[in-house]
């Protein structure tokens, strides 16, 4: 088959790799109805995570099962599966405490941009759907596996509550999702933190009621004013730089909660800063498998439709001109059809 | 009167100042039935915290209303009162919603190691109890008024529920009553770290299951084996340096909680290693207001005897003395007595 590989900052070739064979008893291979590109591909595209070798790209992926290693009990061939970007054995201490990405025998899943996808742990990772489902479903279950399974996350460990004012500091993807989250949990007010039109329009369709074009002091003085001096109770972190960090976090209310679901890239929190703040902080590797039934439902039932954050799509083997349309900012997501 | 002013690093004195009199309507005047030494106080007291000028002393508090201003409405002349280190109004949105050392009219108590103390905000700050206590009762009031009150917040940030696994990093007077307020929040496992016999045997006494006398790498390492690879629901960090931290983050399970309480010095928390250790943080200047009438209630009715972590009891006048003994770890905790 060919697969998508980094080569360096830039320079990515979809090109010939072995196909994904059983290694371990516990596998499942996975032939992808669709893949995509993440906000993360681009931090090794731009050359801020340096990559010492080629690395095949994608951790995204929903598709039919095509083998189950002999261990493997949940899943069978032929069935649509959508599962998260750490395999997890959804066993152990961690991953009863909802922490998947923490799992103690944790392996990312690497490879998606391809046909054809090796998924380890498939009883722990995998969530099948009661019947293949129908073409148009497959974005949103796609965003499933990660996109929406991140924005989830950072709205839940924002502790968003029905009745909650809710800001968004990021307007990628995730951050959109993060608005669709935060309103399905019941917040009132969300407000998006966004200086491009297209993704406004996304923002208010997921559900923000107000959008602030301002960034750093400037946005946190605007969301200081729109919440009477107080503040906002939830503040979701979609960046993962100094900069957005900082603004979620003067943007909460004292005893607000501030969740980071964006790798945190140069960021550097001072403690006596964070103290006299006075907000909850948490975040990480969003436990997308935490969610991933409740947000199967919800997009099966056409309760939400996360499958709107592709706005570009393409065949796989243009996966580049997906990369360069979401590192110029022309995509906020793009979607690969193998 | 005499009161106590710190004039540089080690030079505490206790001299003549003008007796506090009303300045505000919401003022009240405190006569203090016994004040003491904070942890906080040795940071100036050893130079970590330039003072520019001789700034005068304490911030913890009990006592009997000598004169309450003409707008007090809650607490009158003769009533024994608690308040916390930190005046606040108890009305504005973030007092509501229990962050009252946030409060949008913040004061910061100060000069409480002397005979009388002006309260600002009286209302707002101070609880009274049904009736003037017994003697004996006195140092428990008094721990409510800050140490007490701030090693339960230390539990309650740190998330601490019925049947947790809890650790407590540092052995003073808060993290000593970090334990306390552990085992009245139900916590099954509570495991101080702490290498010294004096507290050790206090943090028994209130109700550590486990003493770990390790530090650092070496501490967490031996709080993973006791809890069998996984780590702690809660630590509650009681110290505020970088050491202790990072110890505390260390130590608790993904998705747990780490609370953290003494202001912090030289810390700084790396993002990204925040984001994988995928711990919740909070933390700040702890809203003493939210718990006492609580904590109040307890101290009455006997169910707790925080009053043991003074170990020694001065006359006010040997203030210095107090200071000197905390310093060099002889003492947990110097009680004055006007």
């Amino acid at each position: 088959m060919r697969g998508t590989v980094l080569y360096g900052p830039g320079d990515v070739r979809f090109e010939e790799r072995a196909t994904p064979t059983i290694v371990d008893p516990t596998d499942a291979i996975i032939r992808l109805s669709a893949t995509c590109v993440c906000g993360s591909d681009l931090w090794p595209y731009r050359g801020l995570n340096a990559a010492s070798e080629p690395s095949p790209m994608g951790h995204e992926y929903c598709g039919i099962v095509e083998e189950a290693g002999r261990a493997v009990k949940t899943v069978t061939r032929g069935q649509f599966v959508v599962g998260s970007f750490a395999a997890s054995d959804n066993t152990c201490p961690h991953c009863r405490a909802g922490y998947h990405t923490s799992c103690a025998h944790r392996q990312w899943v690497v490879g998606a941009q391809a046909p054809v996808l090796r998924v380890p742990l498939a009883d722990g990772t995998l969530v099948a759907t009661p019947d293949v489902p129908s073409a148009e479903l497959v974005p949103g279950f796609l965003a499933v596996s990660d996109v929406l399974g991140t924005g989830w996350f950072a709205a839940d460990a924002a502790n968003v509550k029905p009745g909650a004012t809710v800001v968004v500091v990021g307007d990628g993807a995730v951050g959109l999702l993060g608005v669709l989250a935060a309103r399905q949990m019941g917040a009132q007010r969300i407000i998006a933190m966004s200086r491009h039109d297209k993704r406004q329009e996304l923002a208010r369709e997921f559900g923000a009621t107000d959008i602030v074009t301002e960034r750093g002091d400037a946005g946190v003085d605007r969301i200081i004013d729109m919440t009477h001096g107080v503040g906002a109770d939830s503040v979701l972190e979609c960046v993962g730089t100094q900069e957005s960090m900082m603004q979620a976090i003067h943007a909460a209310r004292p005893g607000g909660y501030v969740s980071y679901v964006g790798v945190p890239h140069g960021v550097q929190l001072d403690g006596q800063q964070l103290f006299f703040e006075h907000v909850h902080l948490h975040g990480g590797p969003a436990p997308v498998r935490r969610y991933l039934s409740e947000l199967i439902d919800l997009v099966l039932n056409g309760k939400i439709n996360p499958g709107k954050v592709f706005d570009l799509t393409l065949p796989l083997d243009q996966v580049a001109e997906g990369y360069r349309a979401m590192d110029e900012r022309r995509a906020i997501k793009a979607l690969l059809r193998p």
